[in-house]
């Protein structure tokens, strides 16, 4: 049978009996789906056939290439900086983006970021930055432009960029097929290579809070984007990271931002720190910026200044408070020891029932919604103290977020054994 | 963490990660299907991971009876008459319904026969049938009863029963999840358990032009099918017969009803004579009607009076022409010698692309498209001979048609090996 097309139950059939798709069928597949030649149910079936029949190293590339191709690639050539961004495959608690990118404007680098909302247990820079009163990242393409001249950076919504993951993306939130790793690579790696830096930093993260299980699959995620990131021309690296535990004291929106400005003023919890000033140190070198040490620009205001201009630039007014939940709740220590680990997952699933997160897209979040951390794991604990405060506008919302924290945590005899932070670099 | 209802994401993975879905997840899910409430993507990736990741024999069951239970069931107990049909998993110039229905009804039985449109390479009873000017399926459950009552069988679209296997039926077609022995099984069971026969048959076809590919898969699908309706309280038995070569002479829609009207005279091609009557004989003697052997009924013409009855009371006009297909083209012999192997799923594809078929549901088929064949296999052939005759009113479709049966049959100087037509019974 000769065809001049591809039809999609044939290209489904391909998949699912476990042999590999053509360029060609790719290509088609993407296209036609983006402008709705392709059904959802279609999609989805090829999406479950992928999951659980794999992609090549080749058809992943080819699938990021055809995402790529589905919408404009951003050219930020002559700004006249280094562009450089970072993208996280999502953590709890994960605030680094804040403090990172005013980091790396100090040193001289323009961040063209483009951001997304959370969905599910991890959270989204968008959905944390817009707890800040006034502040957009509905920006236009000209304004980003002007701010990544003039300013070094600019945070926008990943909308226009990479239209078929878009949709792909929503489509696998809703149909179990998420968790995948050429479907994950693609993804990050589509909306990362359209947005136009010209050198990218991955967090890729390991532990209970990734969406991958083992530290395997995540060396092999990490592995794939950067692969990917340099077949377009993206100067690629990777740092694996520790996601057993929350990062930092604070998971939710605009706590997270209060903890943010911790940091840009010189503070903040140690493990923030080091992960920030570790990815800015990576995305420096990555751009040939070595005039200034990242670390520096915490403790010299620099970062802060940064942080600022950038938040006035896109209508935030750090003058007016940050909202907090009208309600709180907290979890007081059974008994006196050592904090011992906190899964990261049902943290993240707890600050999502308080409000914080969304079950669809579109869905409102409560930008006051969030937890505090007051024992991270290896802190000594006294009977009777606060462990955990929560925050909600809907105090309904305290009894389900509870049961997610129940036997996520202990107090013991004995600390947590230690784990690195960042435990490998992927060049 | 505790739910009091399902949510599509997590049953999807459950079957995704291979584990057995749960009674109460089942009936979730097939009802919120039913009523929109999860997506045809949902559905879709669900289908795709039931059929890489299969389903138990209890699974089966529940989704059978979670179809079932989406619909009405019907009940014929008061007939007066017992009541049974059959059902065949879908082969090529399988007219087998056409003669049958009058012979049971002959002998006393009443056949309540809930039938399909084809889609793909396999022919739909309603569309051989609706060649006929005049008759309808589209008849009230009134007239079903009072025809089964009367006459003896009423010939029906299955449209309102089991409205869930509908919805699926239709996705399975478009997203490549077809060809599972589980949803194939639990599709066709839920419309004949809801058709409300008391006893059933089910021709389960082994070859080339049936949906499973093995022996052992088709047998393993009838063993499954018996079983469920057995525990539906239905009398269920099944043959397992071959179709790696078409049934009879004629492939399509008006001219499987010519072939179906030579049999019910009394001739007709032997393979046809041989699995009506053997289907006939199953469904009597599941029914208890031992008065009188279908094969009698052919030669006395009493299953002829029953056809001519059943079609009148549906609308049909026997007595105008059948249709024929405008345009005709032939194949002739090559060479002289003896007709092999004629494969049927080629056969089913050339007669889909002369138009007997359509690509997607609700598409209008030529009633006049189909193939004549004049040399079955083991025949003598005399070079230069007509072996095909392919009928068509859109001349453009021999091309097309021609292609797919390049290689599907050849003349060779041996019979091809003989193969039993009924290859087992199960029951």
């Amino acid at each position: 049978m000769t065809q001049n097309t591809f039809d999609a139950p044939t290209v489904i059939r391909t998949k699912r009996d476990g042999n590999a798709l053509s360029d060609a069928a790719i290509d088609w597949v993407i296209d036609a789906y983006t402008h709705d030649r392709v059904t959802d149910g279609q999609m989805a079936a090829l999406l479950m056939a992928i999951f659980l029949k794999g992609m090549s190293g080749h058809e992943i590339a080819r699938w990021t290439a055809a995402m790529v191709a589905s919408g404009e690639r951003f050219d930020f050539s002559d700004v006249g900086r280094p562009t450089v961004d970072k993208h996280s495959t999502g953590g709890v608690g994960d605030k680094i983006t804040i403090p990172l990118v005013p980091m790396v404007m100090a040193c001289g680098g323009a961040v063209p970021q483009a951001a997304g909302r959370g969905l599910g247990h991890t959270g989204g820079t968008l959905d944390k930055l817009e707890s800040i009163a006034g502040f957009t990242a509905e920006i236009t393409k000209p304004q980003i432009h002007q701010q990544l001249r003039d300013l070094g950076a600019a945070i926008f919504a990943a909308g226009e960029l990479a239209p078929a993951d878009r949709k792909i993306y929503a489509l696998r939130d809703v149909t179990g097929t998420t968790e995948s790793l050429p479907l994950i690579a693609s993804s990050v790696m589509s909306k990362k290579i359209a947005e136009g830096a010209a050198a990218l930093v991955l967090d890729t993260k390991v532990g209970s809070g990734a969406f991958l299980a083992t530290e395997a699959e995540s060396r092999e995620l990490a592995t794939t984007m950067v692969a990917l990131g340099r077949e377009h021309g993206v100067a690629t690296r990777a740092l694996l990271t520790d996601m057993e535990v929350p990062l930092g004291r604070t998971v939710g929106n605009a706590v997270e931002v209060a903890e943010s400005l911790d940091v840009l003023a010189g503070g903040g919890p140690e493990d923030v720190v080091e992960l920030t000033v570790a990815l800015a140190r990576e995305m420096c070198d990555a751009s040939g910026l070595d005039a200034v040490d990242p670390a520096q620009t915490l403790q010299d205001g620099t970062a802060m200044d940064r942080f600022r201009a950038l938040i006035a630039a896109q209508g935030g007014d750090l003058a007016a408070p940050l909202p907090i939940g009208a309600h709180s709740e907290t979890v007081v220590a059974p008994r006196g020891g050592t904090m011992g680990d906190i899964d990261a997952m049902a943290v993240g699933l707890a600050v999502w029932r308080l409000g914080a997160g969304r079950s669809a897209p579109g869905e409102r979040v409560q930008f006051g919604a969030g937890m505090r951390i007051h024992r991270r794991p290896g802190e000594p604990v006294t009977a009777g103290e606060t462990l955990f405060t929560l925050y909600s506008d809907t105090p309904e919302r305290f009894g389900p977020a509870l049961s997610e924290l129940d036997g996520a945590w202990r107090v013991g005899d004995e600390a947590p054994p230690a784990r690195p932070l960042i435990i490998d670099r992927i060049t």
